[in-house]
């Protein structure tokens, strides 16, 4: 088959590859779309030790099934693959795994390629109608869709009484607060810096987008910071009213940026977020079937066989689009 | 009246001072104990820009009501006086009240004195019986009975299946090791790291006592750092469980310390908590009076007119005891 193969940072080859073999329990999806996650720029970079090259990065996928029982299903794919009997995973929080590994880290190839081996459980039926482009945005919605989840539980107000912030344009800022927005909360606003997906974020209905530093201090009840540098974590402490959340999906900086003096004085809570579990990647599928995350017209296609263009474009800062999807 | 005034950065005296005068709805009580908090020693250093010198440091107290309607009345005073009408108040969460002002902190004097004045609502009657030291007790374990339901309210598991460590044993500290031995928690490690207070607390039957760096790491549902410097959130990030929960209530420094990469990646949730309802302030004093905090025989007593000498040794960590408490 053909792959988008990471070859050391900031190396990225369109090259043949042996095809995948399907283990115990596993499926041959042929890919129809795989985005390009900040994870995936991060290993591109080559600031991630947990992906050495050479390895097929992409973990947001979809597809068909090519072989075993459910041979032709269309299907998107939870790329978190778990071990289901550790307490975490007894508990319903199979995101914390002892033993969890994701496709796009050994030892599992990604899914920027034209067939990936995905455990069957992994795979989520997607309805004839649906598009499979959109399907394929499950895996990045589903991490918003899951601090959002935990930020309402958090918090135990009525979502139409909040007042929430995003901090980050791309498809996890998106993501989270297209959820926000699905869950009934009136007040959305999206802080994004970069002007030109500023630009393209202002059209769409859900939410109000600003630049960073325009979001009134002690405002929000809610803060979601999708980036998880050292200062959207001290614009996230500034923002947060007292008593209010901090749900932090960005992984970014390791350390700084919290005031803890002020987050103590103000008891605000502050909840890392990983990905999600298998009932919020089911929810997440179930809610972009339904509508209830919009239309999804915010993501750029592009051939696989361009992957390294668009890499060096996000890199850049020349995408407007939160999400560039590749199609092998 | 005679009082210890704050005199300026390590400076403390035992002066003559003007009778207080009470407002309305407020009473004058008689103090008859008032202990020395980690915020006494902290303004008696000069570090608390908002305790000015001079001014009556003290907000740990009982006494007995001598003017008004509960003349005569053994009471614990609640020193945290709230608005009652601000969004927080109405909330249930006055703690949060906007306008709150605290025995101690100009424009209110605090208890380190023969007299003071309290508004009739912060004052809890202490039945008879029930020691007026102990009463005493009740502001700074409500802190830790706060922070404990708080914690207990994240979590979401019963109490008897809980591994929770407390860093610092301080009253802070030793005050949430009780009140989660209260709520039925059934492994409670405190950490201390002076040894003649470590000595001191090894006795108490309520809880397991050990150094600092013998806490095991990943090992526990619930941290509650009492002690909030950088190096105990360093020790929370590192002991507590992924999914689990740190409590906040130490002022120590304002920023670091926190792995965010860590709590981000196993969704830790990070609870700052400061002072108490007034709900978990009738409810802390309830367990006192009931006996559910122990038989609270850990305070050392000296007369208020000792207190210069007794923030000195404080200072000097000549002190086993966790809490000190003055007689005037």
């Amino acid at each position: 088959m053909k792959a988008l193969i990471y070859q050391g940072a900031g190396r990225m080859g369109w090259c043949d590859s042996p095809d995948p073999v399907a283990g115990d329990g596993e499926s041959l999806v042929r890919v129809h779309h795989s985005g390009i996650c900040g994870s995936d720029m991060h290993a591109f970079l080559g600031h991630d030790e947990r992906r050495p090259a050479p390895l097929i990065l992409g973990h947001e996928a979809s597809g068909i099934v090519i072989d075993g029982p459910a041979q032709g299903q269309r299907v998107t794919i939870n790329p978190l693959v778990t071990c289901g009997t550790c307490p975490a995973c007894r508990s319903g929080r199979g995101n914390l795994c002892a033993n969890r590994q994701i496709l796009s880290m050994p030892p599992r190839q990604g899914a920027f390629a034209e067939l990936v081996a995905v455990p069957h459980r992994n795979l989520v039926a997607v309805p004839d109608g649906v598009d499979l482009a959109n399907a394929a945005l499950c895996e990045p919605l589903a991490c918003g869709w899951h601090a959002v989840r935990l930020g309402l539980n958090a918090l135990g107000q009525i979502p139409d009484t909040l007042r929430c912030a995003v901090l980050g344009g791309g498809t996890i800022g998106v993501g989270a607060a297209l959820a926000l927005h699905a869950a009934g909360v009136a007040e959305i606003t999206l802080v994004e810096p970069n002007p030109i997906r500023r630009h393209r974020l202002a059209a769409m209905p859900e939410f109000t987008t600003m630049g960073s530093d325009q979001l009134p201090d002690s405002s929000s009840d809610m803060v979601i910071d999708g980036v998880g540098h050292v200062a959207t974590r001290a614009a996230a402490c500034a923002a947060v009213r007292p008593g209010g959340a901090i749900l932090h999906i960005g992984l970014g900086e390791a350390t700084g940026g919290l005031d803890v003096r002020r987050m103590t004085l103000q008891e605000i809570t502050f909840i890392g977020t990983y990905t999600y579990t298998d009932r919020d990647f089911r929810d997440t599928a179930q809610a972009i079937f339904d509508g209830r995350l919009g239309t999804l017209g915010w993501v750029d296609h592009r051939p696989l066989s361009d992957g390294p263009a668009a890499f060096d474009d996000i890199r850049a800062g020349r995408c407007a689009a939160p999400k560039i999807m590749l199609t092998p």
